[in-house]
């Protein structure tokens, strides 16, 4: 129900429109700007010179272009000066990058999370991260914000982590902690992990030009960031893409969230293990040891991949004909378990889902592999400066 | 990546946000507009007397106020006088109506619908409609173009119905075939009957004001239609919301789409029909049978309400941790089995969804009742006037 904008609403939409086609594109000449974002030579020149002296782009020759006349300007995104954080809280470790415009990772440092932190002892590690980096960044840069993908439910509104099972974390105010160690006068947004890495491959990755896909992330438990026209699902609350909790077999074993036969019981990291026999084994490196071994001929580890592959179609069967999605994208653990049961995925796939939904459907592995939560959180972060390039900058 | 608007463009917006207002809300006073479109009052005079010179809106002095001074004026949409066709093809009956800017249903027909009817011979028979309300169409009127709400899959592009089950249509031609007949110089838009009828809801009925909503409609299958962040979710080709066909018992009974355990073979009609013992029933009178025995206190009535119930409740939860939605909708032969069961599909629901997920979703029946479909088919053709109202106008 919203009126038309004002004037300087425009200004702000081209502003946000030109430094947005550059930070996804790279280094574009004027000519090409003028033609896609529809604006006339001297609205493109005016915009390019605010951004300019706002520090978020800057101007050059093109090189050689093999045409007559005088060279087109070229516009890029100034990548290494101005930049965000971005932070990554996984079950067993804890990343932190330094990302330009542009979306290149300038610095970033790595340790492994012990089990059992809150979030309150999280956060100084992350701190501890950005006291590291900064060191390093040059004196004019511009501090965008930061953004942090976790693997866990997040309220939209303020930051809480209501359930992260896997860390076990219930109600830990990760917002307000960041808040008050990171903000640096910025505010940090902090998303689902899938979610995030969904909003990275789409805007950025494999998902580049696909306005309906599914990305499905699985570490020890299984989320999905779910993109419908062009736009985040994200739900009332920021809950969202649960599907893991999916109730795909009501006969089956019981889930860590209380119910039974939850998709991630079925094609979770346990559920591989389990089915090659390895119950006591835990983690990312014990799944693979499963594949590997499959890869290499054994049979129960084989028989094992086929199960957990079956179930993997059988749910993306179900995603497909709730969302009808052009591209599902296998993310995490669930890549290296699609990789090895492609087979079985795509025949449940093909005998599960309706035609109509799955025909133009392509199953895709992440093109941005573990740099897509810290790309993704960038990206967050850059939202905002997009939003409003000169207020922001 | 799309550039700030032109200043027709602005205008065209804002043409559109009054229209959309007053269609929505119903006469407001152009002190109301000029608050809640933030558009200042000679702005809001401009395009208030363009609308009228184009025959959308008219303006007329407020009624008593009880306050002093010069009373404000009222806008009002041109319901008698603005109008498009909405057309509902059903499993059972074909229905028509003659619907007012403003969403007011000004005139209807309905007939029985032979089993076995092609889209081609379907189509004569709305015609038919269209000729007998025609007659009564003031003179100045102005037609705006006509929506189809159909119980099957529709291709958004052209309208064809890719599969329609319960009709038995197959890839039948009915955008095509509704645009020969019955285009009358204004383009036919066809969607879903739940995608539909959950925008008429959206729009104007339970659901307005909320923008994560699923709308459950059952006649002899299942679908939904899906709202997120206050857009219509109909995915890449137009065919989500296939609910029905999510596998919840991979241990059940064939479904007709080839399939096993489809969430439509549990709480489905022929479901509920074949748990009370009464295979050899059909249709929805059937159905309600069926309620009105457990109603009276008919154990096996009873315990076949409980057990689909039960069913209803499982598959609500699923879709609550994938959409995290704020209302589920029940409607069609849904609205019945909920009204029956809502003990059980609360129950489910509390078992199953994860409680971040389902904390603030409220469970409602319609409030437009049957004629959601023809309403919300009016929506579509209104869509058109309202992103641009003196193009269409």
């Amino acid at each position: 129900m919203r009126a038309g904008p004002s004037q300087e609403e425009i200004r702000r939409q081209n502003l946000g429109a030109l430094l947005r086609y550059v930070h996804v594109h790279g280094a574009t000449s004027r000519a090409e700007l003028t033609t896609t974002l529809g604006l006339n030579r001297s609205t493109i020149g005016a915009l390019t010179a605010d951004l300019t002296t706002a520090g978020l782009v800057s101007e050059s020759s093109a090189r050689e272009t093999g045409r007559a006349g005088r060279p087109s300007l070229v516009v890029r995104p100034e990548s290494e000066r101005v930049y965000a954080y971005a932070y990554s809280i996984e079950v067993d470790r804890l990343r932190a990058a330094r990302v330009g415009l542009g979306g290149a990772v300038l610095d970033r440092r790595e340790t492994d999370r012990p089990r059992g932190l809150t979030a309150e002892q999280t956060v100084p590690l992350l701190a501890d991260f950005v006291r590291q980096m900064h060191g390093k960044v040059p004196a004019d840069s511009v501090y965008v914000g930061a953004g942090v993908a976790v693997c866990g439910m997040v309220r939209r509104d303020d930051g809480l982590i209501r359930l992260a099972p896997h860390t076990g974390w219930i109600d830990e105010p990760l917002g307000r902690a960041l808040g008050r160690e990171l903000a640096c006068g910025a505010p940090v947004s902090i998303g689902n992990v899938a979610d995030v890495a969904a909003f990275a491959e789409h805007a950025r990755g494999a998902a580049a030009g696909c306005d309906n896909v599914i990305y499905l992330y699985g570490d020890v438990g299984v989320g999905a960031g779910i993109i419908a026209g062009g736009r985040r699902v994200t739900g009332h609350g920021g809950y969202g893409g649960e599907v893991g909790h999916m109730v795909v077999n009501p006969a089956g074993r019981p889930c860590g969230c209380g119910s039974r036969g939850c998709w991630e019981t079925e094609i979770g990291e346990h559920a591989l293990l389990t089915a090659a026999g390895r119950d006591t084994a835990r983690g990312y490196d014990a799944l693979l040891t499963v594949i590997d071994a499959a890869d290499r001929g054994d049979a129960r580890a084989q028989a094992a991949v086929r199960q957990v592959g079956d179930w993997l179609g059988f749910g993306v069967a179900n995603l497909v004909n709730i969302f009808n999605p052009e591209m599902v994208i296998f993310g995490g653990s669930m890549r290296d378990v699609y990789l090895a049961a492609a087979a079985q995925v795509r025949s449940r796939l093909n005998s599960i889902a309706l035609p109509a939904c799955r025909e133009h459907v392509r199953l895709r592995t992440p093109m941005l592999g573990e740099d897509a939560a810290l790309i993704g959180a960038a990206e967050l972060a850059f939202e905002r400066l997009l939003a409003d390039p000169l207020d922001a900058g």
